[in-house]
């Protein structure tokens, strides 16, 4: 999934970096970097790892300069190697420049080939290299043009923050999929972040999102930046944001992600068509969900599967077999309160469907006389591919399975899902989304 | 407050032992151990941080024996020296023992000094090293009257296990201030468990409590244990145990620490003099309590604060500095949700205010227009001596202050306790409790 | 400094490489790294730090393949970053490859800069990810070709092991400044590394030396090599090697490293004027030409200095304030020994002077009555632009001393250096060498 | 083998403390501690490893304090627990204490299961616990009488340093059986240490050795100090400091180890019966004896063996198998220097036989025609019992085989040693020594 933030005019500029990292901590877990142009080179920190064992006040300490970037990253599949952290630095005909990115470019590989014909060299396997390469073969005169030429050949959902000696441009894509939101620091600098968690964490200032197609320049020292809108499409943010990946506190173009979860728990009550004593909500991924759905029926939430949070998220651990030892290791259902009751368990989403059988299974262990399983966004048929690390086809049950065939895997007595026609109802009928997980529109295409 | 596990007569003792701690790392972070028995000699691995970072295949498999004891520290004030991990294992001339303890001893500086002069030299600050003087020192014939003697020796709160060559003893004081249940492992062995929590995660089958006073011998390769009754007093448990300490989905005597959170809840509301547009529990602390107190009034709950998993548990933490970074780092009011709202905030507790003052503030600036505090407990007014780490009458915010002046501390709109009365109806009017931090009844004296 | 391995056709190329840095970790302890083909991709280890601190068995274990090159390296002046480490890996258009070098390009500037108009970006700072990028450029066919291309833009001194999927290339400057000798294994697979010491350590057997201006192809699973001359010069190893930088059990060019510095000893011995009680040895430094000066004029030789093996090597640390502490820590003279005594203390070179004054004192303050110094080189008046990193004209002693000056400066009471035709007399009169930091003469120049 | 210091009367007690066991690192590499004392508490860090892994500059400023007393240890056989490591820091009837030996305690067990029947717990597996507890348990009233009363019930080879809140107690067995020495700082404070090497790196000025069966009680701010010859036999210092343990810059009891090595070298060289080309030394061990040795034969030393040092060193690794692998990394011997040579190769001794085999075998693959082994210490038969880690007779090659067994053993064309009578000599017959592995005479007895 990733995060990405960009600083400038800030004297503390990679510290508020690295606070905003922190804050979106949940977007990537298996790398961080940080990079700082100090007005003539770029110096970068980067490491496996998550970003409070990444960095220490000694070496955030060395990173001295007004303009910063940085990056979380989540591995995608089988692949998590060092190399593969981010931002990339490099040192070009411009000078040092550094750039990080979330999203995905679907064109990555015609892309990486072409460079690779022209006599490119690549030292990682991510597509953010790509750009780097364009950018730095391209033969416009200044860094701007050469980044515009640059996004020009990308297709593909994608935020870019890119840092040169004394700027800092950011891009998003021309539909929008992945979030990025600007704010403004308390000493007066700017600040780009994926979430606007972020910005509450260091007391920034939510000034605007970044608009479909649009690139910013920031000059160091200039409190004036220049917008150029690139390209425009119907704009499609990412409904998987709003679904499952964002913080329940952040604000996307301008909807809370809690009050909207909270919506998609209400549609899907709705539609409830058993009788319940109590909702459970699957502890995280489901609590908010599970009080719009309770608010609406007027029964009870019970917090009856506890959760030890001695240990990490669950979805974004990188193999199967940790995942399956961590579900024991991280819920834990309550027979007290469960025994003999017939519930409604709420989860945001069934991906592979391991995690929601073995939740069922613990439930059921634990007394539940009947469990109905109401998951708050529509069965995922389709593997996304514009930035949210989601699984094969062969893989994702949904996609393999009809309702019945998953209810029947989970041994849930009754599986709801919101429909795609609900889902958009819940977050606001007036936009378009990036669907792709559910109906398979894969509206960015080569 | 720490935790203490035992297990006998399991080919894993100390693998059941490591879940065990792992599940109850709540109770303390700041050292683990472990001791084991292969039926000839003792081997421990002890050290600070939590239990995931301490033990690993690799060092738990050179633990191998079938009596294991465990142990979670949590610091107490100003030490948190490394000798002061626990079990403390010993050479004697019964051969090697080791011995956990969760709890305090309250004549412990008079048995240390005692032992001093009687030419004891003590390797750390814990009161559980005087037990182990007592046991060496007994002229008793066998461990069993030895430990036995000890006890004698001891007024306090305690629940001992103590691990020798071939047999494990298990021992609670007799108020049974501190929890200490039993159960069966799947393979057929024992374990017992400062927390019932422990249990849920190895599918180890409760069996009962262990009795205020009790004494339980369990010999390696033997079904049969052997029980005495030391000592009885009218049980007092500690009424902390169900307020903040334990883990919500722990069954202590019998009751639901989850049922009777909510139950606090509900007694507040039935309280509450106020209106409030919706509640919002501090999490996780407040959580069960709010939704006991939503429920009876009928408003809605938000998680309107939410709180970053990326970094420990407030309490825990050693120093006063820590902890103030980190409620800024963990919690995160949404504005979206609280401008312009009446919330009735619910904490599990008051301690020194700080927490609170900080809360109601970030949401003040996030906008609610006016802010209740409701806590689910009484005002702590006095020192706990009985194993939990309060702090001293200085920093105790309502031993200094009456209600109006901590509500003017906090700077909270109302602020609302529950009375003493109140507390002890919502766990169970049909016993008594350990109340010493509300009513500083210190009934366990010298 | 550095030192370069590569080895092809071992099932344990990995290993044979790890031991071979291992034996040449006193070339360099600034960062290491192995990079391995398994046929069809390579995979690199590389870090900061010695070679027994980076690799471990499980890692070893990790890069299997029957082709492996690796590197240690020493940093250069103020830049030890992480990026800095070899051998670089990169994707091109024939697949992966990987690259680490020995030596220095004296057109790197020049060449990076072209790279750089023609939009190459640099993600480190080393010369040779610029032959990573000729090659990757190169229009010619296969890879051979476009190696012998970029070799041809190549000025300086070098030695290049490059990985392909199946094949192992090696190149040696043409006037063959570095060393570079090829092996062959136990196996039956070949090696080469930059001294035969390495060779030693795993029982190679030394074959012959890699000819100035030479390239070797190996191919997987074929035991013929393809030899071609690309260029040659008139031969000129550096004199360096013998006289500092090498180990004394390696044969370079035919000639024991050892008995060279005897020789260079043994001709001091010749022309020294004084008389002395005996002879010391600077440890472990000066040694052999303390041995070699001792046996011709068959006065003792007295380890008066004993050194604690518990700290690293002087010259290769990174900053002269740990320099400093270091002399201190590491070399202590016997004052038992040295009092009242007339001493000639011998030392390979005089670089900064730092070193050489200070232990003059040391010496001095243990009773020395006299105190001659004798170098076994001659005066170091220019910096060394092929690949070892001296220090800067102002940093060099006899750059802005003349031999009275620097005994002054260094407080001896007499100083005596080889001259030029002394150290090459004692190498060998029959061929040339590089002695930049004695005459100056560049030979190798844009 | 360990290793202690005591300082006393200096602001920097901690920092020379460090230094001193830094330069003492050869006497003991598996556990180090330093504890201080500041006129109240005694702290003490302790852990695994070498000096300068456990200590930095963070943790050592934690050790604020004029008393400070440290030690180093080497493992005794199969035990290296985290446990086991000094000072041992108890707190008793008169406050903190803290205590270092280097020795041994023949009588320990008989103490020690007196102590256990007594009620002593014993939380560590050295002797030096022993000594705690007699003093701790001791009906003398002051610290000094407790401690004179416990060393009277001690038999053994012994130097104790003792810490309270304001004295430093030092303590040398009756027989003066390991060396221990007096030294001023240059701040005015007192040290005492194993090694006199130890005051040389911190310029501490030699005042005297310690007397065998002398206490010196020294007291915070007095620079008087009181001496007490508690009970003296005939001197016998360890030989075996002289011939392998101690430094060769070390002075013990008057005189210099690196002068007495190379006379037994020389001692040796007397009755050495063959002709030979050269003298090898086995490095470092046999460098001080070969001086001696080719110096009285005027034959060349050659340093035909060259080390490795980055690795350390070999008897002072805890298991057999490591040893084996560590010869092959550290020791290579030059076929250019001995093809075809006849050859004497001098050691310090030999143990097991396990390295001189090794060693022989790998000079004979390097080309020596002829190898004579000569051992510049007598035959080891007997384990010591007096502090050095000297393996069983079992292990012992020369408890189990005469002279000529062990030549073929270890392959060697020829094999002398010294006999007891030249080893005494060569160190001085005007006293006695400890020669227990020599002769076998336990002069220290229950």
């Amino acid at each position: 999934m990733c995060a990405v933030v960009g600083v400038i005019n800030s004297k503390n500029a990679s510290t508020y970096a690295y606070y905003a990292l922190f804050a979106m901590q949940h977007r990537g877990q298996e790398a961080s970097g940080i990079s700082v142009s100090n007005g003539k080179n770029i110096k970068t920190i980067k490491a496996k790892g998550e970003v409070s064992q990444i960095f220490n006040p000694q070496n955030l300490q060395t990173l001295q300069g007004e303009i910063a970037i940085g990056h979380n990253r989540y591995s995608t599949a089988g692949n998590s190697s060092l190399d593969d952290a981010q931002p990339i630095a490099a040192n070009c005909a411009l000078g040092d420049i550094a750039l990080a990115h979330n999203g995905n470019l679907v064109n990555k590989e015609e892309i990486r080939n072409q460079l690779i014909q022209d006599g490119a060299i690549f030292q990682t396997h991510m597509d953010t290299e790509n750009v780097v390469h364009l950018i730095a073969r391209s033969k416009k005169e200044n860094l701007k043009d050469k980044f515009i030429e640059s996004l020009k050949s990308c297709l593909g959902a994608y935020c870019f923050v890119l840092a040169s000696k004394d700027k800092l441009y950011v891009a998003r894509d021309p539909y929008g999929v992945r979030p990025l939101s600007l704010g403004r620091l308390k000493d007066g600098g700017y600040i780009v972040a994926s979430e606007t968690c972020a910005f509450d964490l260091i007391e920034a200032e939510f000034i605007r999102d970044i608009k479909p197609g649009e690139l910013i320049i920031f000059t160091q020292g200039n409190d004036q930046f220049e917008s150029i809108i690139l390209e425009t499409k119907n704009p499609r943010i990412c409904a998987f944001e709003y679904v499952y990946f964002a913080r329940p506190d952040s604000i996307i173009e301008g909807k809370s992600v809690y009050e909207i979860r909270k919506k998609m728990g209400e549609t899907l009550a709705k539609k409830f068509p058993h009788k319940a004593d109590f909702v459970v909500p699957v502890p995280d991924s489901g609590v908010s969900a599970a009080i719009g759905f309770a608010q609406y029926l007027k029964i009870p939430l019970e917090m009856a599967i506890v959760r030890n949070h001695y240990v990490g998220r669950t979805f974004i651990e990188p193999t199967q077999e940790l995942r399956n030892l961590k579900v024991k290791l991280k819920l834990n259902p309550m027979r007290k309160v469960l025994d003999g009751k017939e519930i409604v368990v709420i989860d945001d989403s069934i991906v592979r469907g391991t995690t929601s059988k073995k939740i069922v299974s613990l439930l059921r262990a634990a007394g539940a006389s009947k469990i109905h399983l109401a998951v708050a966004c529509p069965e995922i048929k389709f593997p996304d591919i514009y930035g949210i690390d989601t699984p094969t086809f062969e893989e994702l049950i949904s996609a393999n399975k009809n309702i019945e065939e998953v209810r029947k895997h989970v041994e849930a007595d009754s599986l709801t899902f919101l429909s795609i026609e609900e889902l958009v109802g819940s977050i606001g009928n007036e936009r378009q989304y990036s669907l792709i997980s559910f109906d398979g529109d894969y509206f960015i295409k080569n």
